[in-house]
C-alpha cells in the first residue's frame, strides 16, 4: 500500500525540522515537558498569499516571515522561544522545489532562533497559500510584558526603524523604484527578542507594531486610559526609507501608518531612559525616544512645530 | 480613530471566549501556566472548505468539526484537553452571522469538552475559507499513546462505527439519499477523549481514525514492524451505514478507506480483552476487536471465508 503524497511532503520536508517532542511528526500530537516554573506564552498568526505576502516572493523567506511575525508577538511580552507548529495550505500541485525552499526558510530560522518544530498539518486548497503557525515561548511567572501598563507622563519609545516594510511593499510592487533594502525588510521582520527580553521588568507596557505605529501606539493609549503624542521628526527612519521621505513627503502617512513594522512599541519611566538605551545597546538594537503618554485619549502625531499632522489612514484593516 | 473591522469582529465574536491566560485577546500573545508535573500534548489540524467540510455546512458545525478533530488527536494520545488557539480566514465580506454562527459553534463545544479559547488571529482571504487550530492538552509523563508499540498477536479494536462520515459526504452531496444520522457524522466528529483517557496503560499502540481504517491500521502495522489482518465483516457499523452496504454492496470500499471517521483504532493484547471492554463501558463508547496484528508487513482485509477483499482506494490524499 503506497501512502498518499502529503505523507511524502511531510517526511521529506518537515520530519527533518522536528523537535525531539515531534515524534517525527509520525504520532497525533507533539509531546512537551514545558520549561520547570515558567509561564508559557502563546501566539498564533495566520497568512494569506496576496494579503500578508507576495505570491512571487522567494519561499524560504515566506516561511521565515511567518515564523518571524509569530516571533514578534513573543518578543513583545519579553518572552524566550521555545517550540512551533504550521499548518500549510498548499496550492494543488504545488512543486516540490517550492516546498522545500519554503522547509529550508524554516530550517534557516530554527537554527537562528533557538526553536523547533513541534507539529502541525499539510493539506491542499484550491485558493491561495495560506499558512498558520503557533508559537510557544516562556517567561518568569509575572513578568510578561503586557499592552496594558502605561502611564500618563511616560515615555513612548520605539525600536529599530519605522516603515522599512510599509515603503518595501511599495517598492516591491512598482509604487516606489526597487529598493533591496526595504525589499527585504518587508520580507524578513526582525523580530526584536534579545531587547524585548531586556525590557521585562523595565518597560511599563509594550507590544509589537504590526498594524501601523500609530494603530499600535493608539492600543498601548488605549490600554491605558490615555492619550499619546508622537513627535513624528523623531520617529526612526532607516536611510532609504529618509531618502524615499525626503523625495516624497506624502509618504509620512505609509510611514506611520503602513504595518509590517514588527518593531517594539513601548512606554517606560522617563526615569528609566538610560537603562533603556543600555538595553538597546546590549541587545544590538537602536531604541528611540518619539513621544510621550498624556491625559486625554487617542493618539497625536506632531510636527517640528508641535502641530498637529493629518494622516491619511490609520492603519491596517483586513475587511 | 476607529478601529479596523477585524477587531471588531474579534472584540465581538471570538473575545467572550476567551479564557484567563487569553488576556481578553487583547495582547500579542496569551499566558499559560501549564498543570506541573504532566506533559503537555500539542496537536495543529487545517481545515479548508471544499476540502475538509462542505462550503454550505453550518457555520457552528465548522467550528465544531475544527476543534474536534483536534481533540480527537488528544484522544489519541490518551490526553486531558486544556485549551486551543486558532486562526481564522474568512472570505473578505464574510456576514457578521456567519462569524457568530461559527463562534457558537466554539462556545458550544468548549462548554462540552472543556476546553477555553487563548488566542489567535482573524485574516481576510480572497480563497476559500480556511481555518488552523492548535490544541493542548496534558498527560502523566510517560504514559501518552503512541503509535508504535504494537506486537504481533495484538488484537487490532476501533471504537465507535466506521464509515458512517465517508458516507455523510455522499448522503451530502447527492451520490447516496439524504440520511440526517450519516450527515451529522460527518459535520460532527465525536472526539473519544474518555476512552482516550482510559486506555493509558493499556492499549499498546493508539490512533485515531482520519484518512481511513485500512490506511490508518496500515500506520499502526508499518510502527510496529508488522502487519495487520482486518475481518471485514466485524467491522462495527451504525444502522443506517449497514442499510446502505446491503443495498449497494460496493460501498464496503468508501467504508474501510473513505476516512472523517474520528474512531480510535488501538492495539491491545489478547488477554486484556475483557478490561479493553469494561474500559469501553465506562467511556459509554463501543469497541469491537476487528482483526489483529500479524507477522509480516501491510494491511489484509478478509472475508467472512478468509480470503482476501480488494479495495479501490486505500484512503484520503491532499495531493
Amino acid at each position: 500500500m503506497s501512502l498518499p503524497a502529503e505523507f511524502g511532503l511531510i517526511a521529506r520536508h518537515f520530519a527533518p525540522l522536528a523537535g525531539e517532542g515531534a515524534l517525527g511528526l509520525g504520532d497525533d500530537a507533539a509531546l512537551l515537558d514545558p520549561p520547570p516554573g515558567r509561564t508559557l506564552v502563546l501566539a498564533a498568526d495566520a497568512m494569506v498569499a496576496g494579503v500578508h505576502f507576495l505570491p512571487d516572493d522567494p519561499p524560504d523567506s515566506i516561511a521565515r516571515k511567518l515564523l518571524r511575525v509569530n516571533l514578534s508577538d513573543l518578543a513583545a511580552m519579553g518572552a524566550v522561544p521555545l517550540a512551533y507548529l504550521v499548518t500549510t495550505a498548499f496550492p494543488r500541485g504545488v512543486a516540490q522545489d517550492w516546498v522545500a525552499c519554503f522547509a529550508a526558510g524554516l530550517a534557516a530560522d530554527q537554527a537562528e532562533f533557538g526553536v523547533a518544530l513541534l507539529g502541525g498539518d499539510t493539506v491542499a486548497t484550491d485558493g491561495p497559500a495560506s499558512f498558520s503557525l503557533t508559537i510557544l515561548g516562556h517567561v518568569a511567572p509575572g513578568t510578561a510584558l503586557r499592552r496594558v501598563g502605561a502611564r500618563v507622563g511616560d515615555d513612548a519609545w520605539v525600536s529599530g526603524s519605522i516603515g522599512d516594510g510599509a515603503l518595501g511593499l511599495l517598492a516591491l510592487t512598482g509604487r516606489l523604484p526597487a529598493d533591496a533594502e526595504l525589499a527585504d525588510r518587508y520580507r524578513l521582520p526582525r523580530p526584536r527578542l534579545g531587547l524585548g527580553q531586556a525590557l521585562v521588568g523595565l518597560a511599563r507596557a509594550a507590544m509589537d507594531v504590526s498594524d501601523g505605529l500609530v494603530q499600535d501606539f493608539g492600543h498601548l493609549a488605549r490600554a491605558a486610559g490615555c492619550g499619546v503624542e508622537i513627535r513624528a521628526e523623531d520617529v526612526p527612519l532607516s536611510a532609504p526609507a529618509g531618502a524615499a521621505l525626503a523625495a516624497d513627503p506624502a509618504l509620512r502617512s505609509r510611514i506611520l501608518t503602513g504595518g509590517d513594522d514588527y518593531e517594539l512599541a513601548f512606554a517606560a519611566d522617563p526615569a528609566d531612559a538610560d537603562r533603556i538605551r543600555a538595553a538597546g545597546l546590549a541587545a544590538g538594537v537602536q531604541v528611540t525616544r518619539i513621544g510621550r503618554f498624556v491625559a486625554g485619549e487617542g493618539v497625536r502625531v506632531l510636527d517640528a512645530a508641535g502641530e498637529s499632522v493629518q494622516l491619511s489612514g490609520s492603519g491596517w484593516s483586513h475587511f
